[in-house]
């Protein structure tokens, strides 16, 4: 038996952990008595389209072709409509054969690293990040190394970057707009980092590329997050309708390797040879044409937006530090105490849930996910309030 | 990048191969004249049960609820489900603690393989096998081990594996009803290979366990092959309901670790750790729906039972030797030549298309996969006479 993969099966994530928390306190005091904002599992339903696509496809189509096999990396008309999309989008000029279908994110991520590193390879993360990163990165035999973000508004620390760049550097992996901080890049960070990477890989004679985690990419409520591989050429996109959709039980996504990139065509091999390895060949075909009608379509995020005007601005009100997130549904809110843990502990006797920020690689903060109902926003309030109060005594 | 990766990534399967191939020709001659056996993607339709829940879960369910993320493990309900049908048809104890919902096949293995084996183990599967087998026994850093089974009725080789078997061995990896010979096993080679495998494992101070590949479980035309937990206790199953309810495109399927096993709950651990570090968590959501309503039902397999006496019976008349398969949907064809890959393509020749059996670890047969229209096998038979009169030249 592999003793690593046992350990890391018997210790769950900081967010699971908090789950099961949660659902105890729901069974003693009632769903709505728990202010639970640990979890970002999106809570508007999936567009109307999504459903009718799946009412037609099983109504129209042939069992056999609607629920056979499609080709390992996505079935073709289902790649073209997702080239298209990015296409029209953003201008990048992308095909069918850069597109490389997956059971979502967290496939999308475990393939990319698996294709772009080997083993001992450095990949750098930027902190905050989304746990799961370290397990992947180790599962493609690679090394994390980790550069922190500048608070308070979590910006590019692009001298760490530099100085955090070898030899050994397959990639940089980000993720904007950011779990757990909402930040977004600005166009002109996005410059500064394609021109970064671009004079690292000349001087080290090898691509260090650009991988970008982009469940949240719908989810921006001012200017969008600037579209990476616009700015540099060596980017993979990894993408899930996770978020955008309202399907993140679903699994599907896409990985994205845009024609610009250095090697595209054995970097989308490797993502093939990749997916192969790992099983992850024919994304689910149900949700796969389900896409191909869906594929401009989002979600109501307007309500996001509502719980985030009301979470933060309530939030600020009471004295808590926080910075305003531009995109994704997360507050990152600063511990009056400076402890992040303490902060989450103590708020555990207001029944209110939150992620300790140690979970993301970063001391002092709490995650909140307000991808809740606004009402519960309302009611967990005052519970914010009189923790604050607690502080100032 | 990863060189093996980009290398497994640019040489697809033998089996994609022929399907490029495949896909020319019918191109050029018309779907209905080209004989191509070579995938085995069912043909017959799911049963009406699967597009009725569907419907019905879509129509009914909330969409947050729907389309939301379950447990890593899967829905507590459908893994509830799928050990009762576990317990009520096998008579083995089962629950849901047990069962792990996975994306199909590939998926039950790669993460059953990397739970079970540590870096550098051995596991040992028996020739002819399922060619992605190489791959996935590798993606575990595991080494893999050949033992053949014995024609004509490729039978286990007890002594063989019993040779095998060492310090070193972590898993034997089964695969009944066989693709691609069709075989399955009797109870009386159960009994064997549990008393063999305990007696090793006694000897050796640690469990050899026995992996169970079954997408075919269902598919059995005279005694159903027997379940192995019910022969030996460090068993797991790896499930797959692609071919039993002819959804093979939307990937479901799961693992499950009977409380028998020794380390039972280390090795469910292992399998949630190995799940999550390759990003396998959360199967599709719907389609884990969909099965807590069907997990009793099956598609139409009568059909194949058709497919496989016409085919069977004909080439065996005119002089091919054939294993007659009493599971799953394939022929394992003797080359009249004793050559695999010649006798392959020379049936290109009469555009029959079937899959050199050297891609499964043998050499001098042909697959055929018959899960294809009555029509087609036909319509093939008469090209069948006309390739095996050239050999008669």
């Amino acid at each position: 038996m592999n003793a690593k993969m046992t350990a890391l099966g018997k210790k769950p994530s900081k967010i699971r952990e908090i789950f099961e928390y949660s659902r105890g306190r729901k069974a003693l005091l009632g769903e709505d008595n728990v202010f639970d904002f640990s979890l970002g599992n999106p809570s508007i339903p999936a567009p109307q389209s999504v459903n009718d696509a799946i009412k037609e496809l099983v109504a129209g189509r042939d069992s056999v072709s609607l629920h056979g096999y499609t080709s390992a990396q996505g079935d073709l008309g289902v790649r073209e409509a997702v080239a298209q999309s990015i296409e029209k989008r953003f201008g990048t000029p992308a095909s069918s054969d850069d597109i490389y279908m997956t059971c979502g994110a967290a496939a999308s991520l475990t393939v990319t690293l698996k294709a772009i590193c080997e083993p001992g390879d450095e990949v750098i993360v930027l902190s905050p990040y989304f746990p799961e990163y370290s397990v992947f990165i180790e599962n493609a035999g690679a090394v994390k190394i980790t550069v922190p973000t500048l608070p308070p508004d979590f910006t590019l620390d692009l001298g760490a970057l530099e100085a955090a760049i070898n030899g050994k550097t397959a990639a940089v992996l980000i993720n904007f707009p950011n779990n757990p901080t909402g930040a977004t890049l600005s166009a002109h960070e996005a410059e500064k980092l394609g021109a970064l990477l671009r004079e690292k890989s000349a001087r080290l004679s090898h691509p260090v590329y650009l991988i970008c985690d982009e469940p949240y990419r719908e989810l921006c409520y001012g200017e969008p997050s600037p579209f990476m591989p616009n700015y540099y050429e060596n980017t993979v996109i990894d993408y899930s309708f996770s978020k955008s959709l309202s399907v993140p039980g679903e699994r599907i996504g896409y990985i994205f390797v845009p024609s610009s990139a250095q090697n595209n065509r054995d970097i989308y091999a490797a993502v093939c040879g990749a997916g192969r390895s790992m099983g992850y060949v024919c994304a689910p075909s149900l949700m796969q044409y389900v896409i191909k009608n869906c594929v401009y379509d989002t979600s109501d995020i307007s309500a996001y937006d509502k719980n985030r005007t009301l979470f933060y601005n309530g939030l600020v009100e009471m004295g808590y530090t926080v910075t305003k997130p531009n995109g994704a549904f997360y507050l990152f809110v600063k511990s009056p105490s400076g402890d992040g843990n303490e902060f989450c502990e103590r708020a555990k006797k207001h029944e209110i849930l939150m992620v300790p920020s140690d979970s993301f690689g970063i001391e002092g903060y709490a995650r909140i996910a307000y991808c809740v109902k606004y009402e519960m926003i309302e009611k967990a309030l005052p519970a914010f309030a009189a923790l604050m109060e607690e502080y100032k005594k």
